[in-house]
């Protein structure tokens, strides 16, 4: 008899956590929706209303989560015995979230919300300006706050851990380290022989010809058809800084830019925002309205991005695929050839705008993120000190130097959002793109051959079946264990590198 | 002594009251948004996770609301002495706020907000199939929460006061079918002699002339920035049945539609919402997020759109000063002098949709809305009775018959939101329109003078003082007797289309 009732009480506490939940989820809902709006179609002076809004919600939302009958509950349910993978992961998220939730005081969370939506603003003044001066008081006032917040977070060995620990769990900062480590002198290495060699060209014609926005919107809706956006479940919008967001399974949005030239920006921008929103689609339909719909880590996210972005988006296969939309809307692409695409899409050059970067350089813009917002959490490095600093890094890592603010130290939205510690998911992603696609190329055979045969609905399910289905069920090392053997490694990488920038292309 | 420490706890418990309902102002803020959005730009199949949120949203203001604490702060609030009149008509507005949301148990508010969020999609569905079954079971459930409300919201008289009460405070049943009394003769009269001596045409060629959409949306923008609307803090956009929606004082937004023909409809259209979006723009900056900003009643927020939209938009001097933009926009316009437009825009016929009536014929719909409404309310008529009794009263008012559910029934939105006790409001506000214009020439001459010499912001300026300014710190009735000197009266408005329309025009 014990273990029908077991059954029965576990199968309640779980129903009663979830029912409890939809309320803090309905507020995601809200808060994810304000985003959006905040950065597509918010009138300009609704800004101070919009934040104080944002601030009162997201206290709301931390209430809700530290209510102590919520939290015995959770307790309760997780000392429960035979509890499936499922209601593991969904306590294991929960947990997380009570933890972050009742360690940070409701002052800081609102005054958190409430400075990082007016720098968002300011940010994007002083990037226009070229003016540091206006984004500095805000950003030593971020940097304050992430300090407090990990001192309130706690941490074993550094501080910056308890941040990374926020978009990558279970990630340490000296794991970052070790792989960064390996990757800095074999990408290092890469580019040198790259450049020497001239296997890729560093710059391309195409990237000075003008595109009419009205038609480069129709290319990336057409493009984003072919690789299986639904838009009856999910939209493109334009916005300054490129993102991916979810009011739900059922409501996910990307948003890209048009700048006018240099198309592939805006075509692969479209293409990265959709492997962020796939995964957000292809959650487990029954985990709608519940904490397992929130993402295992922004790195396994990230992954998703690169795959589609630069394993298809840059692949010959791809350029093959599309370079018919390409020639029906855009006039110019008639004077080029797919090879020229190809090439095009795949230059290699040092630059100074990390969302610029090509596949070889770009980790090296977050390596430099990394040791500066490490420097900036233990006080090493002040405000002040950040501009000259950044300067002196590109030039280690990428052997030039910034002229101005805006494509320096004000180049990015993340830390105006007080997102310390988010920089380094995207090399993991990066790096885990090329891992998956090792194993899916065992699995699917040739990358390549599948873009140019249009078979993304296959890629699509492998994904969904390694990776999307589970969402938030298994932390990301545990999944990347369970549907890949084994936990990122940065050699995959410099592998598909070597493989693909040192064979010489033109 | 005790004046003083009077005054010093007097803006504290203010000062309390407003921090605290800045987290119901924030939720209703996000309310607010997902319906502008559910509207204009969701995927389609988020409606099912869209629709949980609202709810859930809904139940956690309400809860807000009838917390014990703050109930407690604003009755002793509202028991203080020397109460300035902002003060008094914040107790006021929060007073009836927390009466309604004491009365309605949570079951209710959630299965309301639940229930109508699907119907509205459903409705629109059965709309576009002419299929009245396919609503039936959502209106007839909509019904039964209404009369549900009107029991547990208590009434004097008639369960429709208590749901009346909720868009015009202070209003009864009673009044309005006084009003009604003098209306429905004097409109029927006015316009058999319309028709009989056919001094105005019945129908007009421009109706039938297509127009290119992004062309007319460069016209609605335009006229929108003649009248005055600000953008950098509103917004417009496309809906399939347009409205205004306010996410604070710095953020207002309207939406229009382009059927492709018949442009009066998107320009008409666009100028009501206008007329909307104004009062929200003018309250006093000092009242947002406060109660203060929720508009005192809809009847007098109506009168504001049809004061625009009828007063001004309708007006010979209007027609004059858009001519150019309408000419330079829209291809078709050189071939119709200005009293051409005129007329198009003052056509006079009895019609079956209600957003396409006339100003003569208009009121004529609500009072048939109205009837079946009280009917649905006190149950004397069933949702299986509803479209032939539709039918018939359209008969008896308006001389014309539907043939499908779409133009007869199932024509409005508003069932489908679960707003019953709304449409009264409607002849409310076109009436007060024409008592308002009587009183605004007294001060400013002439409104067609006005709007032929564009003097815009003497009347945004004349609005904003009488009525706007104020935002909800008094009840209409007040608000009417202070400004004006007289609350609600017919009679103006029939003199107004006596003045108008037995002219012989054409």
């Amino acid at each position: 008899m014990g273990g029908v009732v077991g059954l029965f009480s576990r199968k309640k506490i779980i129903k009663e956590i979830l029912d409890y939940y939809r309320k803090i989820w309905a507020i995601g809902h809200a808060l994810n929706l304000l985003h959006w709006d905040t950065e597509t179609y918010m009138p300009e002076k609704g800004v101070v209303e919009r934040s104080s809004a944002v601030a009162e919600l997201s206290v709301l939302a931390q209430k809700l989560i530290t209510d102590e009958k919520f939290v015995k509950l959770v307790e309760k349910a997780a000392e429960l015995k035979d509890l499936n993978d499922y209601e593991k992961g969904l306590i294991r998220v929960l947990e997380r979230t009570i933890r972050v939730a009742k360690k940070l005081p409701p002052r800081h969370v609102h005054e958190f919300a409430k400075v990082t939506q007016e720098a968002v603003v300011v940010w994007r003044n002083a990037k226009k300006a070229n003016n540091y001066d206006l984004f500095k008081p805000y950003l030593k006032k971020i940097i304050e706050l992430n300090r407090e917040k990990a001192e309130y977070l706690g941490y074993k060995e550094h501080p910056y851990d308890a941040l990374l620990d926020l978009y990558e769990e279970g990630m340490t900062t000296r794991e970052v380290e070790e792989v960064f480590r390996v990757l800095e002198p074999g990408v290092k290495k890469i580019l040198e022989r790259v450049l020497e060699e001239k296997t890729y060209p560093q710059t391309h014609p195409l990237e000075e010809v003008e595109y009419n926005i009205r038609a480069m919107k129709r290319v990336n809706e057409r493009v984003l058809r072919i690789l299986g956006y639904p838009f009856n479940r999910a939209r493109l919008d334009e916005s300054a800084h490129p993102f991916t967001i979810h009011m739900g399974i059922f409501d996910v949005r990307i948003t890209t830019r048009y700048e006018g030239k240099d198309f592939k920006r805006s075509l692969l921008g479209t293409v990265h925002e959709f492997g962020h929103a796939l995964y957000q689609l292809q959650i487990d339909k029954r985990f709608s309205m519940t904490p397992l719909t929130e993402i295992t880590s922004l790195g396994l996210h990230e992954s998703q991005s690169r795959f589609w972005e630069n394993i298809i988006g840059r692949s010959m296969g791809f350029v093959e695929t599309i370079y018919p939309i390409l020639a029906k809307s855009l006039r110019f692409i008639k004077n080029y050839s797919p090879n020229d695409i190809y090439l095009y899409f795949n230059t290699v050059k040092p630059s100074l705008i990390r969302t610029e970067a090509d596949e070889v350089t770009y980790n090296l813009h977050i390596i430099l993120r990394f040791k500066l917002e490490k420097l900036m959490i233990t006080g090493e490095v002040k405000a002040d000190e950040l501009p000259e600093l950044w300067n002196q890094e590109m030039e280690r890592l990428l052997g030039i130097k910034p002229k101005t603010y805006s494509e320096g130290v004000l180049q990015d939205i993340h830390w105006s959002m007080g997102s310390i510690g988010y920089f380094p998911t995207y090399s993991l992603g990066t790096i885990l793109a090329a891992q998956i696609k090792y194993h899916a190329e065992k699995q699917l055979g040739n990358i390549d051959e599948i873009a140019r045969e249009r078979r993304f609905k296959q890629v699509r399910e492998y994904l969904r079946e390694k990776i999307h289905r589970w969402g938030s069920v298994y932390p990301p090392k545990e999944l990347l264990q369970r549907s890949f053997g084994e936990t990122i490694n940065p050699e995959y990488f410099i592998k598909y590198l070597e493989e693909k920038y040192l064979q010489k292309q033109f």
